[in-house]
């Protein structure tokens, strides 16, 4: 082989050891492509943090080399991140589906981001760079168009799978499976595919099995009004839902930002056919209860959406009716059971009927290939080696037991962590070295502006509030000036406590009398002291730590 | 029937609309007994509470009448609340089981609580007050010990089901269903049953299920050391491991107070035969593999459980080993999946294999009976009245629909909230009057001195932080005498930002000289007028709302 052809890296930025926040990287002498950039929905650790994008300093130091950006569907993990990189990475275009594309444009518009180098793929472009080249594989996933990416390097074939789950009854057209037989025959190197259900034994359910749960449900509510909540990023669910109200005579109402949202890119993009299905709140006047389905955001238990309002009676537009039925098309994401949990105890207080997927398992599949699904496209591609690739480590761990299973050599498998790279040569697939990688916060309007220090703080606040008191201190006279005064929010009920607030008032003025009396003492030293003892002082008295600032005044003589 | 008999009141402090904090009250004429006295975790939105307890307004009030407190069984949210309530509200005398006792005994020692008057019941005990009496029907539940209770009263037979499942092949002793038919024969007015597990078809699994996979797990482990971690509430698990461990020739190394606790009172009960299983670290380093199970705290993923310490490399004793085989023996509770997942990954970071319930279900059985459960208590005990308790609204619902299907007539059960009181007489169980009850939370050493406002201001911080500034004012000359001081915790990173924060102290300047001008302003004014004119500028710069404290020192000409 030609030693001359030198060596292709592959690494991610974002999606591995996590499920968000997908962003992964593959670079050839001075060309680079960025497959993906996502957002990740924070922890309940991340207090006040509203998503994790990708530290981007590699793509920032190469900007020179980045030919393109490519997105493989349009899901907020895949795409959410997109407005803060065009931010701050010059990209000289971006590749996206048509979904995706809508999607993408929506986003970038609410943003004020002008933006215009968005080109459409679709299963016949090929994108030619000078030593790279990249093509496309349909797959099936719960929104359309969703796409398997390939790229052709001069030290052989990459498949980057994206999201994928294999729908042999799907509602649009099917993954191109032939595509995939015909590529693993020709050979490919190395497969990086995705993880989320590699822990789920067995097939996913087909979307047409949603499709009879859906019918049966509808089936059941002769005289009632329906009430259904799904995720919007879901479009082929939504596709469903409208078919199965123009069967049963129903017209649809849509509620939440992100419903309206997708359904206008699937009335856009012919997915629906016709639009007149779709009514507002004046016009459904005029109908019975089961001529009328409300399609809603918020089946995650989500405190500010559509479902949650109806539940709660302060949305403008629903009142609930006692004999309504509400139903969750969905699954609970962990970690939002809790909420979920709250709205269905205030819909049943209102005496309505809530289906869910515990009822009604089939209500709700996943868009995720399971194990054996994954199995599948090992065994289609016949890669050389494999990096799994979305998901949380024991994720990872399982997909290289199934690829094991699958007779792919365990030294060909890597688990890697973001920032891991992989080099690619004529010979095979080693690790390289490491590339920065890591989460930046978002927060507000601001990127990047808090660390972990600033969440610390906000932890200690968030259990016992805070505590500021201010020291008016003469250091010329070694003097206290004022009694200091204590101001405190999320401590204790202040009005309540009078006495409580009195003692640590005092406590603070002996700190400080006991500090001035000695002149080794400066400003921060008495500044430590009093955090120092004071907080001993009141978690003895109440078992709390609050958060201590002194504010030193100074008072010249 | 003689009208003269009076009535008899029922209502629960705690344990309706919730899951813990139970407490219930039975009242006639001036006999008063509460049935249990436990608590509640709080969820994730109230921050800093350790516990919820309930207000025992009411008990206060009634304090002459009370005649016992009587537990139904040793679990948290049934005797948790006990050392408050003791501390509160003069209680006479306490039946509680064998091994509650033991747990409640422990608890006051450790809150240096010094009550003696705790009696042990058990199936033969009759407790006689003047117009009450009080006795007891064995009960199968996941710790030894656990009774309905019988409050006979002029006005009929009350049953209190406390926690209960019906196991056919349980590891104590049999439920007593003779006991239930015979008194269901005789006539029961009105049946308190519980509701938790109300909207979980069928029948629960008998511990003997457990049984047969802890077997299978301990046969595959043939060369492995075996790390357990289950409730420490759940005593019959933890006997059926001790077991186990027994039969394949394991000796037991235990950590976390809660299971030491759990071990020493099952050996004190005789649940435990023979202690010498039972080994320390020193003894197991003797000792093969696979003679070695650690039994630990930690399945519900709790930080500072000797699992978390474990998984995280940093507990003392216990280094994990390659080969190392994990097993929870226990289900997630609602709320903990995400710290669960997190420790997980964390294992199989170190490559040890992990069992879950979601490979091996039968790995955990609930000691809460399921629909058909429900049924046949209803069914044996044949009550004229039901009153379901122990669940959120939906449950309580749910197991009223069970209800009906099983004879008893709609208008005859009643759904409730704590506070919502019933009163029956001789003919028959009607709503009374409600009376105080809500949630006390428990935060540190103390108890009640946080409410909603509290709360509300934590949550606050804990998104944005605080900033506070302080105004040295001149009020007489109408002079800001110094340049505010800007200080601010959990808001940005402060030296990473130093120019908004100058831009923040250039608008505070400005907001405060406006409002010196014009001498219509008072001090409480210009606090009002800083707070809401920089809420709108930091939004406005930053997206974030940080708690405002502007703290005005004024300076005297």
């Amino acid at each position: 082989m030609n030693k001359n052809d030198g060596f292709t890296s592959i690494f991610a930025l974002g999606g591995l050891g996590e499920v968000g926040k997908n962003m992964y990287v593959i670079e050839y002498k001075n060309e680079l492509v960025i497959i993906d950039a996502g957002v990740m929905f924070p922890t309940n650790d991340l207090l006040g943090v509203d998503y994790v994008i990708q530290d981007v300093t590699y793509l920032k130091q190469n900007e020179k080399k980045i030919k393109a950006l490519i997105i493989t569907h349009g899901h907020e993990d895949h795409i959410g991140g997109i407005s803060f990189l065009l931010q701050n990475v010059n990209i000289p275009v971006v590749y996206a589906s048509r979904i995706a594309q809508d999607l993408i444009n929506k986003k970038l518009i609410d943003r004020n981001i002008g933006y215009k180098d968005i080109n459409t793929y679709n299963e016949e472009t090929i994108i030619k760079f000078k030593n790279i080249q990249v093509d496309f594989i349909r797959t099936t996933h719960s929104i359309p168009d969703s796409y398997a990416i390939v790229v052709t390097t001069p030290n052989g074939k990459i498949i980057h799978t994206g999201d994928f789950k294999f729908d042999l009854t799907p509602i649009g057209p099917m993954a191109d499976i032939h595509k995939m037989a015909r590529l693993g025959e020709e050979g490919v190197k190395l497969l990086l595919s995705e993880s989320t259900n590699a822990l789920s034994p067995g097939f996913s359910a087909s979307e047409a099995c949603v499709d009879e749960a859906l019918g049966d449900v509808f089936a059941r509510a002769t005289t009632n009004r329906i009430i259904l909540a799904t995720f919007a990023s879901n479009i082929y669910r939504i596709k469903h839902i409208i078919e199965t109200c123009r069967e049963n005579n129903r017209k649809i109402i849509t509620f939440g930002r992100s419903m309206e949202n997708a359904k206008d890119i699937a009335i856009k993009n012919g997915l629906i056919k016709d639009p007149s299905i779709f009514i507002d709140t004046n016009q459904a006047k005029d109908l019975k209860k089961h001529e009328i389905c409300i399609l809603c955001t918020g089946s995650q238990g989500e405190r500010l959406a559509a479902l949650s309002r109806i539940a709660n009676g302060v949305h403008k537009q629903v009142q609930l009716m006692p004999d309504d039925i509400i139903v969750f098309a969905s699954n609970p994401i962990p970690g939002n059971s809790s909420s979920i949990n709250r709205i269905i105890n205030k819909l049943y207080l209102k005496g309505v009927k809530v289906y869910t997927n515990s009822q009604f398992p089939d209500i709700h599949t996943s868009g995720h290939a399971k194990a054996e699904e994954l199995k599948w496209m090992m065994r289609l591609i016949k890669p050389e080696y494999l990096m799994p690739i979305h998901g949380e480590y024991r994720m990872l761990k399982e997909h290289a037991d199934l690829a094991v299973s699958c007779g792919i050599k365990e030294d060909n498998i890597f688990i890697c962590k973001n920032g891991d790279s992989l080099i690619m040569d004529n010979d095979g697939v080693r690790r390289g070295k490491s590339i920065t990688a890591g989460d930046v916060y978002v927060d507000g309007l601001r990127v990047g502006d808090i660390g972990s220090v600033v969440i610390k703080d906000r932890k200690i606040m968030s259990n016992d509030g805070v505590l500021v008191t201010i020291l008016n201190i003469n250091l010329d006279k070694r003097q206290l000036m004022i009694r200091p005064n204590i101001t405190t929010r999320g401590f204790v009920l202040v009005n309540e406590n009078a006495s409580l607030i009195k003692e640590i008032e005092n406590k603070v003025s002996d700190i400080v009398n006991k500090s001035l009396k000695s002149s080794k003492y400066s400003v921060t030293d008495i500044k430590n002291q009093v955090i120092l003892e004071l907080n001993v002082f009141i978690n003895e008295r109440t078992g709390r730590r609050p958060m201590i600032l002194p504010v030193i005044m100074e008072v010249k003589k």
